[in-house]
């Protein structure tokens, strides 16, 4: 949470911060999407992501990260990305905190056979990720996602 | 959800994204506020608005938009924008995709005579707004705004 | 929350709007972290902060913001900043409004002893922050941050 140190000049800071941002954000739409291919596109080949249920049990690899999304059980949610600041460390490098907040459907809501709105009683969770970001090809994608939990609300 | 196509220079598109999106959130402090008017402004003549609670019966129209933010029963509310991404399709087109988090205060508040915090007991909303946005005369407008529902919270 | 005066070039007006956003993103950060040097440098030496729950009282200066934040209650906090619009009035001096959600944790939750997700049983806080900013050797700082209530949820 220090102020980025100016190894990139300003003009080109806040765009890389603005790509970054928006990654992050893509991500959040992504998962709720359930488009777990999407999800694996967007980290380098040897990435890691740890869920924020389990920060210290990062899943490594883009093949073991699409598993992960295209296994888990299928829930209505939405992922909310709050506060992202962003340091770019070098033109090609940066890294990013945000907070989350998930709210999710009640267990046994039939999105297929019901109209939104859905019921979601909670709790709910608000949460963090810390992410390493890298420039591929002109392309930001995750190098690394560890998640966190802060709060059980409701 | 796809990635921007690059059909706008990388400088300009951040630019667009920044200027779309501080329009996402001044339409949302305007609606907090009550100001019909400046809602209405910011759609070009024949723009369309569908409240995320009626996302297949779009409003036609300026005058229409106005008419509907002024004569729909007044409620003190809290809009939150939240994940919102923008592909800039052309210097001066844009498409936008948000979350929105609906909170409003419990009905029967009288904010004339209490102070706030109001009680909002809830439920609350959770939805979304896809937006087509096009700049004229160097502004960004609303061509169109379309509302849904995902999550009824609480 | 009218449109920014053009005092400014656009290409400035959101590198400003950025820089500040960010900084007030951080400030929130910082608040949870419970890090109140951080905070106080966030602010010229002269500044002034009214917190949400007492807008008309505000405390005045560097030192005076450092001990409010250093002698209050600790509790464990979660500050979601939203909707934040940005005006440039010239290229050192930027006012800005944005909405904050505040979740705390319950009192009594140890958080030396339990690990997350601790239990935020609410009601939370809805309100808002209006910021006045300058620029002082490269650096934005607050040189008034005044907050307000709006909503108590739950």
């Amino acid at each position: 949470m220090n102020e980025p140190a100016l190894k990139v000049p300003p003009g080109q800071a806040f765009r890389i911060a603005f790509e970054c941002e928006q990654l992050i954000r893509r991500f959040a739409l992504r998962n709720d999407a359930g488009d777990h291919d999407a999800l694996a596109e967007m980290f380098v080949e040897d990435g890691s992501f740890a869920r924020p249920t389990a920060p210290d049990a990062p899943v490594r690899g883009r093949e073991a990260i699409r598993a992960l999304f295209r296994d888990r059980p299928r829930r209505f949610t939405r992922h909310l990305m709050l506060n992202t600041v962003i340091d770019a460390l070098s033109p090609g490098r940066a890294r990013a905190t945000s907070y989350v907040a998930l709210y999710s459907a009640d267990a046994g809501v039939d999105t297929a056979a019901q109209a939104p709105p859905y019921p979601a009683s909670g709790p709910h969770l608000l949460g963090g990720f810390d992410d390493e970001l890298v420039q591929v090809e002109g392309r930001w994608l995750f190098l690394s996602r560890r998640g966190s939990l802060a709060l059980r609300i409701g």
